[in-house]
């Protein structure tokens, strides 16, 4: 039987979602857990592989195995098997092809600036501490842009193959007190492509960029023109949307 | 000279605020910052003895320092040589008889409790995790309860001698998404005595314990009718007041 499950993490401790020699995985945090339950050594498959220090709302995997409770009962035992800094948020039957990356049909991520001058002890694992004060309207003339599909070879790299155009869905900042808050949903993205946007719209939220050259960098389609790719702490995937619930 | 400062600390690694045999204390931590900036050895004093893990966004501190630049450049030399998981926010020229903690008016917390059926990673360290669905009208029925002056036995030990009248000035919960946040300002507080208060709330908002029962157990002045006491990682000191601004 193949299950479905919504995750939560903190990726501070993490190397990233993907399994990796040596380091510690969310992934392989996940399989250790249900080996444990179900005396069964199995893979799980995630649908965004996010990197070291990124944080999750709404990691989706998909593992198979055989279980004969409720699957309640697997989210339960698996819940209490998993360190505190992971959690399986829902769990349910899927379909048995069903594969979290290839069906993803959206992907949603938030990043959070935490713009104030001084440092912040109780937000330093959670957002970027950007000291410039940040124009929202800026910031959101620079998010504009980006709505649509277009080559974002400017903003990162492809996981696989040469293909670097993407359609952002939607995507657009908010200001929560002190915390600059950025919200983007597109089909998918490339490596690195919410964080190195994030770090040349903080260019011209701040004043060092205008709109324009962010506007004429991303239609340049070449990373060499990006500024400085925003921190992994301030980003969280937040939600995949699929075309049904998971 | 006599400074004051404003400080905020993620509490998670510590033993509380005040100086602890063996233990690394926020007190421990500044006084040597200071050290290592000035070269002498100085006590700091805290206007409020935090518990382990407890946070503060507005803790207030004095020292007496022999500086001969600007208060800024101390501040700025402390926050590059503090760790990470403790800022100092605002530093100042005080009185040079000032007190924090005989000459504070008031003194200002939040408590946050995560008020859904799953666990959260990413809340773990910053709130208490009460499954059960909390009425937030219940809530603030029993925090308008303890506004004004009161005998607090039941919710805390005084720190020293016996006087366990406190005036509590305000009370209330509020709700942010899946968040209670309940906010308390009082002249003082008896030790643990706002975690006491929302052990016992908790109590009357889960239903389990009702309004009365709650006006009963604060009016019967015993330590023995309370609630257990909520833990420590939700408890935020945001700040204390001062007949002038520190």
């Amino acid at each position: 039987m193949r299950y479905s499950a919504v995750i939560e993490y903190d990726g501070t401790a993490y190397c990233g979602f993907q399994r990796q020699r040596n380091q510690p995985s969310v992934q392989e945090t996940i399989e250790k857990a249900i080996t444990a339950i179900s005396n069964r050594s199995i893979r799980i498959i995630g649908a965004a592989r996010t990197d070291s220090g990124v944080h999750a709302l709404g990691q989706v995997i998909a593992f198979d195995l055989e279980w004969r409770h409720p699957p309640e009962a697997l989210r339960k035992a698996l819940n209490h098997t998993l360190p505190t800094d992971v959690a399986i948020v829902r769990l349910k039957e899927a379909r048995e092809d069903f594969h979290p990356r290839y069906d993803a049909l959206s992907r949603s991520y938030e990043y959070h600036i935490y713009n104030r001058t001084n440092r912040s002890p109780l937000m330093r694992l959670n957002s970027w501490h950007v000291t410039r004060p940040l124009e929202l309207a800026l910031l959101n003339e620079a998010a504009a842009l980006v709505v649509g599909t277009h080559d974002f070879a400017t903003f990162g790299q492809p996981p696989q193959g040469v293909n670097t155009n993407r359609t952002v869905y939607s995507a657009g900042w908010i200001c929560r007190d002190d915390i600059m808050v950025f919200e983007i949903s597109a089909n998918a993205f490339l490596q690195r492509m919410v964080r190195s946007l994030v770090g040349s719209m903080k260019a011209v939220g701040e004043g060092s960029w205008t709109v324009e050259s962010f506007a004429a960098a991303l239609k340049a389609a070449d990373r060499s023109r990006a500024a400085k790719t925003a921190p992994a702490q301030g980003l969280y995937l937040v939600s995949v949307g699929y075309e049904n619930d998971v």
